[in-house]
């Protein structure tokens, strides 16, 4: 009668660790869970921050070095959202302990480490999910239903952007986003459209980018005045080839002003055709051939009861949904894969390859000519 | 170092109630409370039900019976999203055990009713708050703030409405909704937007309606091939006369087809003007006079960390609220209201005069003619 | 082979007579006409000011009194753009030399002045029309039929609006627009939406009104410092009952902020919605049951060759209306008129009623109470 | 006191044969021109048609055979709308016999005959202008003034699209739309957006594209059940390097479902950035940073009379501008260029060096790789 407990270790506490967190809390009310969701351990930084974090967030331990939190025997899963530099190591040593991982993406700063926690991972058989929160949206699974079910013809081209303002600032110091490994806004962004492409159409076989690196210096660090060079991209345009013959571009930017979150798509078929963005997150814009010359349009559909699982959040429509509401249907996805022992869509498999697909770009842009994605992807 | 714990009671578990439980589990890990939350007792309509229901929503303690739940001397905070016709009876309970109250709007069936609650949370002192979720939205609070500022000039009109598709179907039976005591459009859904008009542009001194009850019948109960008339309002319309002199309209309906949420606004003022619904919550369009000639637009503002708390739910533009995040608002005020001592603007005073207010169109509507909505007001 | 000529006679140069010229120079290119359109005299306010437009407008005569323009026997058709105040006087002189009227609106600056114009019209047997220009839009027609053929169900309420913004500066001066008789907001640009309500769901036939003088004094004439009290609206709510029992509302604004031409109606039926503004006149927004839970959303239509007569302006979608363009579809619709000797749905019959109406709403709101629109047209 | 006369010689009588005869016929109502403008001759495939169509479109005479018009010493304007492999004789012909030029999009099927044309019009100094009408708009010429003026700072990047669907059936036949030399999306449609890239920013020295025939066969002719191959591209994607050192990307189709004319760009500067597209023609979105934070957002900018020409249409805001009056516009600025004697911008070497970059772009999608546009453009 009692359900089993699952017992969740927290890495990081930072604005994604305190998202994880409160998804944690939420997904019981909000879900029918196979088991009880216990707030175990967070590690952070040091104790004392550990601590207060712990006890603001509702964990019930803390420690300041994450290796005692990997190895309680009591903890199910693992959580990570330190920096992007540790992913690797914490994944490996959590792996070992036979723990359950859900990181936060990208899984990590070179496509080789994320390979290595790939493998890791497959041979141990244990449950990952890389933290692709926008396809947790009901309407982006709605959107894959109609492709899916041909009601939008065969797909002839996709048209993808992730557009954010945060780093328009030339003042804007150096941080984990400009390294040059993992850094740039390819990398720290363009996985998102990357993974929804992927998503929505499938692999991406080639792929020809240019990139732009506008604010040439940085300061080195918050406030100082030496200001050093930026090794990085802010902008890039890319063609896409897709593995099914359909063709396509993104671009990515994180300096295009007024945009916060334009993670949005148009892709036609040659029955139909879609259109999102994530600044409209509850809507999607539809067309299909079916309703005859003069009568057709663009529909406005709006999320809602049939579009599952929005009627966990809400049994009446109208009741948008928000963004960490993503958060929380991953953490239930993520559930239900750890019960079930299957992988999910975005494990850590996918965390990679969206990464090569990444690489494969920038490479494309450093040596100005197509390249095949499959020579970034190892078997 | 510890906090002081708030123990929280709830009676009902339905759509409303696993939305307040549900905001009770996360406010703490969101906003930097004064006080740690405990989930204490759920009450229901059987002891099974509250059990059943407690278990899953977090709390610790459950009951069929409410009465033990006020009893209980370590209660702090009584949340109400019982039926209407009992929220009456638990609130005087409430309030006769000392406890603060937190109750569904509306706050009851009639205004002599509502009357009651008020006065009775007025004589003892304690903190109550009726459930206008749409005003926590940190972009109302902003065009408020505009308002407030002189930014839009005195204001000249306000165009309102509140329309949804619920009770669009034939076919829907009777329910509490349908009540002669508290049914009826205006009562269920008309009562946000006149909370929306007080709130952005003060008490409304007159109202003139017209009301339509455009499916005559409905079945008797669920299922059920009796039919019987319907005595309440599907659709309204009214005219507004405001105390400060402006003017307006606003229109309710449960029957709008294609509408979900359209609680929505117009506010023109001499030098600028607005517009909303909340089936965009995250936008809010502004226009002012000061970009000149040619250079003008309504311009889209999105909510971000410039408008309050959306802070405390990220600390990034883009990442947009949802319909539950808004409850989770309300009861971060709720609770910085009762640590103060401090009345809410929404408390039951406020509950008690937007209830007038709709009783005072409805009246208009019957006899057909305007009504001073103070004459529906008891001091 | 060759057609024959219909000779207009055009009074007036202003916005509107401009307006008035081009369209019946284009109309012939655009439409199959069956007669050839020969611009053969402008008379305006004295010979030099008429000889100048002449030429300017491809008028082959000119002249300083309209007089000579109605007693000239050629002359088929007068097209009547002079100030209002003397449209009855021209009308009568017209109908009374046996020409065709193509008045602008309003009628008149009374109903009585209007109904002695429509009386003469109808005495006469002559084809008249009223320039409301909006009601020539393809998508509103197209709109109605959707209403027509039941595509919406019973019609349950209409809300519409016409705001702009041309009187908002408190500067602006008296001019005909803020004469006692014909002038103030609602007679103005109200009666465009009350046209339009009129066209879409039929006569109104009970109103309720509110109307504001927001700026309650103007300088005398442009450029005086002299202000003198304005005795007219600037802003009019109004409740609507229709005659087959559908209710709505409207508000009219010539000083709402932001606003160009928000002449704009939501409709809503027992089966389906449509929403339009004139600020997006290529774009009718429409909801039905039909497509199903879930995969229901408001249809963008746009206008294109489904909607005649589109058509006739380009074969292919995409090349969009404008303003001017539905003056052309006015002319053509009353040389069609003319030709085939039947009248035209906005003869002076609609405009006199239409300005009753508005008279209606005026009295409404003077006398603070509903009346009756039928108390206001004489047969 | 009388204005010279500017005879006029259209050649071709179709869609945009009329289109150009309607803006003929309007432009002298709605402009002060400095000439008097005389439909003088019509020329088409044969006499009939010709005299047909002078008729009905105003023209004083007609002609089967084009050389008779270009013979003509009175003519001082030819206007070609024949077909596309006809520009280059008839243009020849006519810049030999002295006239001036206004030829529609595309120059011609190939760079080299539309170099000889460029050529030959330098050379004898006529004045050309070819019907890139889209950047007639007045909004285009405030966006570009807004970039001009450094309002967005240095421009980072431009996404250009144009999108329409009047080839996704499979069942449209082979036309000249699919011929080898002209054909294709990309050159009959794609030309609008690779001039509204260069108009906005600059010439574009570098691309990179894709191209897909999704539609691998057409039938023969219009009715055939034999189909034979398609060579053209349905659906282009390219990457684009400004010469001014902006990036960015376009994507062409003629079977993206719903769309009609998505002729439409995001530019971002380092201080804002512009939206636009042709099926909102009446509105541009511009963001500019000095709002400043949580104040900001992308204004709604609607044509208006700050915005010239519109005046000439409009004294007033709100009545907007359609597609035909964009053509009025064209002609208007060339008659002025021809009175000054001075080139237009989109004269016949700017229709060159767009086709040269289209061409620069199918080649690149043959071979694979970046090409530089000036290996494509001859001086």
């Amino acid at each position: 009668m009692t359900k089993p407990v699952l017992n969740v270790g927290l890495v990081g506490s930072g604005f994604m660790g305190r998202c994880h967190a409160n998804a944690f809390r939420a997904v019981g009310g909000l879900f029918d869970l196979p088991v009880d969701i216990h707030l175990h351990t967070l590690a952070d930084i040091d104790d004392d921050t550990a601590t207060l974090q712990a006890r603001k967030l509702g964990f019930a331990h803390a420690t300041g070095d994450w290796h005692t939190l990997i190895n309680n025997p009591d903890i199910d899963l693992v959580a990570i959202t330190a920096p992007n530099a540790l992913h690797e190591a914490i994944t490996l040593a959590a792996i070992n302990a036979g723990k359950n991982v859900y990181c936060e993406k990208p899984l990590s700063t070179t496509c080789e480490s994320a390979k290595r926690m790939t493998d890791a991972a497959e041979q141990a058989g244990t449950t990952t999910l890389v933290g692709f929160n926008f396809l947790r949206n009901p309407l982006v699974h709605y959107a894959k239903g109609l492709i899916e079910r041909g009601e939008l013809g065969d797909i002839i081209s996709f048209r993808g952007r992730h557009a954010e303002d945060y780093m328009g600032d030339p003042d804007t110091p150096h941080s984990f986003r400009t390294a040059v490994d993992g850094g740039g806004a390819l990398a720290d962004i363009g996985s998102h459209i990357v993974a929804m492409a992927r998503f929505l159409i499938g692999p991406i076989a080639q792929v020809n980018a240019i990139t732009e690196t506008v604010h040439k210096t940085r300061p080195e660090r918050p406030g100082s005045t030496v200001r050093k060079p930026v090794e990085t991209d802010d902008v890039a345009h890319a063609l896409l080839r897709f593995g099914n013959g359909a063709a396509g571009s993104i671009d990515v930017s994180w300096m295009m002003k007024g945009k916060t979150m334009d993670l949005s798509f148009d892709i036609t078929g040659t029955k139909g055709a879609l259109q999102f963005t994530q600044e409209r997150m509850n809507e999607l814009l539809v067309w299909t051939d079916k309703d005859g010359p003069g009568n057709g349009g663009f529909r406005k559909i709006e999320t809602g009861p049939a579009h599952p699982p929005y009627g966990q959040f809400c049994p009446a429509p109208g009741h948008h949904l928000g963004f960490n509401d993503l958060k929380v249907i991953e953490v239930a996805e993520l559930i239900d894969c750890i019960k079930q022992g299957k992988p999910h869509y975005t494990g850590f498999r996918e965390g990679y390859e969206v990464q090569c697909t990444i690489d494969a770009m920038l490479a494309s842009a450093r040596h100005n000519h197509w390249v095949d994605v499959s020579d970034f992807i190892q078997p």
